[in-house]
């Protein structure tokens, strides 16, 4: 592994590994000593071309409780936006010294391109529509934790999965570790591509919800919501949501996930949003353990 | 102390444990050891809701000096602006291992509500036109530092009373350390609910400078001065402005203050803002070493 | 050495120290060991009134491979922007126990400015269309380890001299070490004062190209291209780019720098930008170790 471009990479080991590195590091530095000084002297960037605090605070985070310094090169007000290129951008942060980079942009492909003009270790945060791996390893391992085992548990993921990045590295990355993956969506937010996905397809969320260990639902993007194709709000969410009766129907040990931050009465509401069953706030705290192994195990050799 | 929320909150003996921890950090850290290990490992998120660079930076230099992490988590361009919720961001945090959240918001309340949902202490930067008490421990921390004494002190503080935060942080520390305050403002900017505060009002400058130890300037918001119930900018700077002949009348050894930045010619003349009485600088220096002690002593435990 | 406000202020063996300081440290942290604990407990700040990610990051990456804290105090959304002046921001942050202030600013002169209020060190990164010193230095320091030596070492910058801080500071500390200038512009763009600078002044480029070792192209910045007195891009393009054909009547082992980000197509052919022999990527990477060096000599001691 020398990026983190695609959950697709991933050979399973290397999956494995990877959640595995992050159970240890998670008891590690929930114990007394929370710094480890693995990365120290490294330099990890992160180069957000669109906003997302969350996602860039977490790998923030995670880099500095490795020792290791980070610097925010946010695209905004930078000369990026007086037209430089992300090529030429590349190859001023690998000129400065850039040990890894973490990007985030609006262009699917762009960890990609990126990765073919650094040295250091590239690490997708989201590209486009395309795939946002470190969200999809954080989802398995919280799977993981939560249900002991991966391998032959049905995952139903729900939501706009047309705009998604975080159903598409989850299907991939859970095909790999043996899971079964059914996406729920209006015809219309559904991938004409879907078919060369590793997962079934179903337009009925009353039919999965029973026979699902996971449900992870999407977040509806309010920017979306007058989109041609997009079903009113109303519709949506009592067609898709996630409510009471519903949560009601699902298997006893079932868990509900989602990346956050939720929009309470759209597509779940307040009360399964709180539920114990609902593990937004344990994937936000292994989100950190995750980034932490990606970053160990890229960035540590020497 | 779990929170530093609001002044009123402090007994006497924690107050005076932040001022001598504050007096005790100054002196080390003015030595040629600046940096202290107290914190190594605990990670502080300042979450500014409003933009405020002078006291971010105060805290920020306030935790990296103690060797905390810390990761400034502003809400522009975060989720936040997508419409999530305070709870939702206080969870995520949480989530993410914040040992402390400094945070500054619009909303009066907003930091005792933050209070409820995190483990981690909440130090109020400033809530909406309620509290802001670390600018009152640093305040009272100048005035011991320059005059001896907080006992007995006269305190008159002067200006837009109804919208400031300062004011009332002060007014509850002040009295809690057995000053006696007089707040001095146009009528039409004192809180309605001022006569429950425990301090004198009055309507005249020009009666109470003589008999003050400290006269404690607040800062006049541009913003307000259109305000129906505001005086206009000429008529203030008359009536409320503190100029050389005003000064002249004060006591020899009493002491100017003002929580920055001054507008001079409105509020403070620009000689008077100069003169080596006036403490603004000092306030801003003793701001660092006393937010260092309420870190310390609200993080530093293990 | 107290500040680094314009390269005219250093001597020629103060510059010499610098790079020789700048190539030790290079050396050193190009090794396994990239963090040096010189400055630990220093803090700097970056006091940024315009956007510069370049520059910003590169000097917040080699004050912090100086183990330094770096606190960003960016002058958007703080009291800078309600009217505080710089002489009030200046006073904090020397309060807040700034050991060194990097300033970008639009007013020429700020640095000066800022440099009489501070007791720590003044590090001007850039003030209006007066001077850029790291950036002269950094290119310095790039033609010596490409071309081992300065003096005698014909040196061609090229573009909108008028409006560059970087041509200016370049002419100037590239006389001090020995070496012979020409700046190449339109007639429009040569500021009125030139014949008191120590080089040579000519329009035609074609002219110069032959007999340098170094052409140095200046950005196009095209926030000026609808000046009254800036050619048209195409005709600039035409009579001042850098194109295949201009690069192939150069001299076998002269060199084209350029300070980034470059405008392919306009001042510099994307062939001729990616040649072996332009030092772009070379300039950024010595613009952390040139940094470095600065912030040691200036904040090292004790």
């Amino acid at each position: 592994m020398r990026h983190l471009l695609s959950t697709g990479d991933l050979s399973r080991d290397e999956a494995l590994l990877v959640l595995d590195t992050a159970a240890e590091l998670a008891q590690v530095s929930g114990r007394s000593v929370k710094k480890l000084p693995t990365l120290r002297g490294r330099t990890v960037v992160n180069l957000f071309y669109e906003d997302s605090t969350r996602t860039r605070t977490s790998f923030e985070l995670a880099a500095k409780r490795l020792s290791a310094d980070v610097v925010n090169f946010s695209a905004k007000g930078s000369s990026v936006s007086k037209g430089e290129s992300l090529k030429d951008t590349a190859l001023t942060l690998q000129a400065m010294g850039a040990d890894g980079v973490v990007v985030r942009h609006s262009a699917s492909g762009a960890a990609h391109r990126l990765a073919e003009w650094v040295d250091g270790a590239v690490l997708n945060a989201g590209d486009g529509t395309h795939e946002h791996p470190t969200q999809a390893l954080l989802d398995v391992f919280t799977m993981r934790e939560r249900l002991g085992r991966l391998d032959g548990l049905r995952v139903a993921i729900v939501g706009d999965v047309l705009h998604s990045r975080v159903a598409r590295s989850n299907v991939l990355l859970l095909h790999t570790l043996g899971a079964e993956v059914t996406l729920v969506a209006p015809p219309t937010l559904v991938p004409v591509s879907v078919h060369t996905w590793p997962c079934a397809v179903s337009y009925d969320l009353d039919a999965v919800l029973p026979k699902s260990d996971v449900v992870m639902l999407l977040r509806v993007q309010a920017e979306r919501m007058h989109d041609a194709f997009f079903p009113t709000a109303r519709e949506y969410s009592r067609r898709y949501g996630l409510d009471r009766e519903r949560f009601a129907r699902m298997q006893d040990d079932a868990i509900v996930m989602h990346p956050g931050p939720m929009v309470r009465g759209m597509e779940i509401s307040a009360e399964v949003a709180d539920s114990a069953r609902t593990t937004v706030n344990e994937q936000v705290a292994n989100g950190v353990s995750v980034r932490m192994a990606v970053l160990y195990l890229l960035l540590g050799g020497s």
